[in-house]
């Protein structure tokens, strides 16, 4: 085992268990949620590995974590962060095939102390080995926001029609638009901001269109009637959903896996799910990871590197933070919206 | 062919196409949507069967038709009503296996006449032939709720847990009750009025709830909690249904059938259906008949009718309307809630 430190700087949650609110990814100052503190380095059990960090990305999940309104309660006191990328450098029973490599790495389950700190640990299972021609960058974000965007993707390509995909803007909304593109999967974006149009469409997208235009139900509807898109990938999920959803065709999925803003959707059209066979569910990556078989998982996450290595897909990194000023720096840092914070030891 | 009257008595729509609303089944007047009239007798065309009509029933989905709230529209002038039991005394070409036949029988698709008439005109694979011992009143009555029933207790059987009933009083609402009680599945059943709860906990639920109760909302997630009720078979589809729904456990379904009330179902918890598997789907008798192997719809019929005969299942008569009273009296005659609405030549 390499020589490591008793104590290390974390970004530890101030909250505990679920809040009961639901207001969405956006904080106005992390130090409702957030305090910076010095901790002792944590020890891997069996089956887990202790992770060095390189660098760690923030991911709207974080956000939804940090406030409790995330599908896993809070642990006060613990270190903040599902995601980055860094060296194993100590392992527990049973992990250590591991040891010495860097690699992109999920740290949310139980007992897992999280990414926005010097060290992390999780377990080896949520450890994916880097090929070396991905940046410690680019590895930061390597399994939430590319599985989900392979999982998601492959959800319509299977139900065989054209996507829509809401928050398209987003670094998962880039993702899967490119990889629909790739798929031959036509694809329909929803962006806040008519600037999105052009880069959007430069991506793949094979149409585009602005939420704030006040007739944007309308164009939505007669850009489905022409594209028939059978699954929605929605970051959103509010009113404006709902309208898109009731303008798709027989056979829709609202398929939820965000929820960006507080308003309570309304269904104004039940009978469409009667009489024409639509559904709304849900999408949570975790899900995937527990019910996915392992060489399927295995074979999505070859592809994902793949397309990081030789370019295809990359991370924008919009800020980056040292560790010390996550509690002071994060609000403002995600202000930026075209793409990700990252953090650094 | 039998020696047929070129006219008959029909119970015909007045209105045409969608109404674009959404009020629910209830009705003030029937000669909003209704008009009594002598047309000529229609001519069954190929696959064809012209029915005389023993016994109509009226289904909640008449009621939508009429209205234009359902899920195909209406045509001004024909025939109102879907549901019946009557002789075959006409075939087109190829339907005359039937010839003479006592069938129940659905008389709802593209070129259909319905069944609020002497005479109803129907697809020959919308006709099911009666068992001597089932009676014409039951006969009138066998197939949109009993393989509705059917359809929606198998979701629940495959699910693997409870099932939820919400108008467990309407004749479905029994017909599931008792059906999920003799395969073993716990049933919950939602009603409105007290006095409702001991018939049917004598009839088979485990447990009946009254839904004007200010807490039913808390008994509710109390009686979830331990019955683990996965599947929502519901009729009301409003924004207590979604209550109902969100205190369900994990990987719960909400399956709408009907849209009882007007109001529009806010979605307070669209995390659940990110993080707890949740879906909300519908179900629609025409799209299970179109889509299930006729083998398995044969089994099921056998089912239905052995359950008639045998007295497990009977239709319980609210009213009988003769036809030349259904425009002035069908209002009233649903204002009767303790069973079926049914309609004679």
């Amino acid at each position: 085992m390499t020589n490591l430190p008793q104590t290390m700087k974390a970004v530890l949650q101030t909250g505990d268990g679920y809040s009961g609110t639901a207001t969405g990814p956006a904080i106005a100052d992390a130090s409702d949620y957030l305090e910076s503190a010095t901790i002792p380095v944590p020890v891997p059990g069996k089956g887990q590995v202790l992770v060095r960090l390189r660098v760690a990305s923030v991911n709207p999940s974080d956000l939804h974590f940090i406030k409790g309104e995330y599908g896993q309660p809070r642990i006060k006191g613990t270190p903040a962060g599902f995601e980055g990328c860094g060296d194993v450098v100590a392992c527990g029973d049973g992990a250590d095939a591991l040891m010495g490599q860097r690699v992109a790495f999920v740290a949310g389950g139980p007992g897992a102390s999280g990414a926005w700190a010097e060290y992390a640990l999780t377990d080896a299972s949520m450890c994916i080995p880097l090929r070396p021609d991905v940046s410690d960058e680019d590895g930061s974000a390597q399994i939430v926001n590319p599985l989900t965007a392979m999982a998601m993707i492959d959800i319509a390509e299977k139900a065989g029609g054209a996507v829509v995909i809401s928050a398209a803007t987003s670094q998962l909304g880039k993702l899967m638009i490119s990889l629909a593109k790739d798929k031959g999967i036509p694809s329909i974006a929803m962006v806040r901001r008519s600037d999105a149009v052009a880069p959007l469409k430069a991506l793949g997208a094979d149409e585009v269109l602005v939420t704030t235009d006040t007739d944007v139900v309308e164009q939505f509807a007669a850009v489905s009637r022409t594209l028939k898109p059978i699954v929605f990938l929605d970051a959103v999920s509010d009113q404006l959903s709902e309208q898109i959803f009731v303008h798709m065709p027989n056979g829709a999925r609202w398929v939820s896996y965000g929820k960006l803003v507080p308003d309570l959707p309304k269904l104004t059209q039940m009978g469409q799910l009667i009489f024409m066979s639509k559904r709304i569910e849900g999408f949570w990556l975790t899900r995937w990871m527990m019910t996915t078989p392992r060489e399927d998982q295995a074979r999505v996450v070859g592809e994902v590197q793949a397309r990081f290595a030789d370019g295809r897909w990359k991370t924008d990194i919009a800020a980056r933070l040292p560790l010390n000023d996550v509690v002071s720096g994060l609000a403002d840092a995600l202000k930026k919206t075209d793409g990700k914070v990252i953090i650094t030891p």
